[in-house]
């Protein structure tokens, strides 16, 4: 696959498997067999590459938000350690403060149009952590987690931590909703359809048509079943729009809904740890609900969402410069479409984030594997991209743009002579 | 139970099951049966309490630390805040930041003696955190771990959140280790020995020469079997000893040992959620168990530890003011316990941390569940205790010493009252 006459020289080397009956089944298989995760794979492929030397790596690989978080939140930071409130630092109860959560459920309030108070609020450690919280509450071994393609390949994992079963479903050529076929896809052991919008990797936003159309359907299926199916909207994309439009949610649309959110994105804080759940007041058992939420919280592990980020939030959201500059991102986005556009790829300009997920120019689309082989001629072009099979969608890609503007003229650049 | 013509009216409020099946089976279990944490069940009846009004309330239920982080901490903040790294909020490797993990390592490595380098070093969201990423790493479902009463009773709900089984295992009459007892109750599941030292709720400190002989007897039956049994060392308030003096390890005495601590008591940062997990470089398999903590750390949804008090740490620890100052804890330990040896109670004073774990005068102790007895009698004097039965040795009452003086006052008062 490599240039003739490159220096690169890449070594993939394979840890050796002493100590694989010292981890627990789950983890070894996973570690140790060939379900590795390609993000991890490209990520220690692009750290040979750099210590190999010999140039700068353009590294398209990683969901990393390269935005700093904005100056209002240091000043907050800063305020709440020069006035401290006595306990600030210590544990609160498992679901975050009950001011925060009160400011929080203020806001959804109007976001959604739903009388939303803080008991149905929880903080978490990111919406990665909300995730597991709920999955752990909710799910028996054996349930079924049905979500469109693609999909954020960590929630597998997060499916394996509870001995639940992800279901994919399909989507249409443009990563729309297929409702049709997420509904022929339900059956006995459906216990939550997991949508993740605005998309990552796609960057599609599911429109509000789709969204009715999917809220109609599971309220027909629950005159037949026990318990009604749930929604689980994950949306930390949510305030990363490029052109500022709210994101269609099934939280005004479907009773059952359990929205997630983080500021690992709009904050640029994804190493800070910080989201929260937000449960819709017309869900089932929502008093019961809020309450597993909290003892999930603790009993996982996380116990609480980090305390201060928490404190800091009422101070910054909402407010002017309140979060990061979404422009910058899509203005990346739109260069890198640009460029890709005229190199015969196929790219739906991604309406939020900072992933681009093209689909391959006609002569490799064709070939089988052609979204690895593309993925493997990069390389050798000290460039870094996830094919899209990583995500259950082969014959694409997967480029963040959360990269610097250097990375993307090197990466396309790269995408120049690999496609020639 | 309540004295008469007490103005005190306690309604315990039961939640409608309402929902019970929409929680997983565990969960449900656990939130709506009787196997509900006593410290919780006592919380609930202290805010009960408050809400009822009538004058303070004696809270000595909650393990939360009352000293404030130390001056030191809060200028590295503003410090860090000040003179940021680009993408110092941003994720990084899921086992933290390489330069934290090697300065940690060069601490642990003067503590224990060993060769310990940044990769055997996993930053976890508090020692909570750790203990669930190493079980999730580690245990099958139906795989057990031992564990000497008393116990901090979350250990319960991390072995389930594996499908682990926990099995206790007796101390002798003064909470210190009995080797025999657990070298007994080692069996062909036993996959992990959990300690805690300085222990939450005795306080006391496993010494030196039980530590030597646990480890013999586990080198022995290292021989016959598979692979090796592994020690878990969980120690939170290793640096909150009364007198200073270090704590014993098995770091320094057993191969196969995990050391897990947090910054949760020594820097009064419960609610900041930062700790992490040293793997003795001697470990079986060790590098193979970091990657898996890494990726457990990453799946199970923490992603990584909190990154903000990942980078205050070397700028705080070992510092002449860098921790909270141990003596406020230990006078109120000493001052509880001469009130209560007053009353004919059984005290062997803490070595550590804030927790006293009296056990009950003679008259008392001969009725059958006489520490819940004694607990509702403080109830009823506005005092709240969790009674032994919560860690597995009835007969006793646990009492937090991080309550200030005023509750402390209260709480002696009280039980002059209670056990007249």
């Amino acid at each position: 696959m490599r240039a003739r006459g490159s220096p690169v020289q890449i070594v993939i080397v394979h840890v050796v498997d002493d100590g694989r009956d010292l981890l627990s089944r789950g983890v070894a298989e996973t570690l140790l067999g060939a379900r590795e995760s390609w993000t991890r794979r490209m990520f220690e492929q692009g750290a040979a590459l750099r210590r190999a030397g010999g140039g700068p790596v353009h590294d398209l690989s990683l969901g990393n938000p390269s935005l700093e978080p904005p100056a209002r939140w240091t000043r907050a930071l800063h305020d709440l350690l020069d006035d401290p409130t006595p306990g600030m630092h210590r544990y609160m109860t498992n679901a975050g403060y009950a001011d925060v959560r009160e400011f929080i459920a203020g806001r959804e309030q109007v976001r959604f149009g739903l009388p939303i108070t803080g008991p149905l609020v929880t903080m978490t450690v990111g919406a990665a952590g909300g995730l597991n919280v709920v999955l752990r509450a909710m799910m028996n071994p054996g349930d079924e987690l049905l979500v469109p393609v693609p999909y954020f390949s960590e929630y597998e994992h997060y499916c394996t931590n509870v001995g639940a079963v992800l279901v994919p479903a399909p989507s249409t050529a443009s990563f729309a909703l297929d409702v049709d076929a997420i509904v022929s896809r339900i059956g006995e052991r459906t216990r939550i359809v997991l949508l993740n919008s605005p998309n990552n990797p796609s960057g599609a936003v599911y429109v509000g048509e789709n969204l009715d159309r999917l809220a109609d359907a599971l309220r027909r299926l629950e005159r037949d079943r026990e318990r009604p199916i749930f929604i689980i909207e994950d949306s930390p994309y949510r305030d990363l729009t490029h052109d500022g439009s709210p994101v269609a949610s099934m939280m005004s649309r479907y009773d059952h809904t359990i929205h997630l959110t983080s500021h690992s994105k709009d904050l640029g804080l994804a190493g800070e740890r910080i989201g929260y759940i937000v449960l819709s007041p017309r869900a089932a058992g929502h008093e019961l609900l809020t309450r597993a939420f909290a003892f999930c919280n603790r009993v996982l592990g996380f116990v609480n969402a980090p305390a201060l980020m928490q404190r800091a939030l009422p101070r910054v959201l909402g407010q002017p410069d309140g979060r990061v500059d979404v422009e910058v991102y899509a203005r990346r986005c739109r260069r890198m479409a640009d460029g890709l556009i005229a190199l015969g790829f196929d790219v739906l300009p991604p309406k939020a984030g900072f992933f681009l997920f093209p689909g391959l120019p006609a002569a490799l689309r064709d070939e089988q594997g052609g979204d690895v082989v593309l993925t493997e001629r990069l390389l050798a072009e000290r460039t870094i991209v996830v094919p899209g099979t990583a995500f259950g969608v082969p014959g694409h890609l997967r480029l963040s743009m959360a990269a610097d503007d250097a990375a993307i003229d090197g990466a396309l650049a790269a995408f120049e002579r690999a496609c020639r």
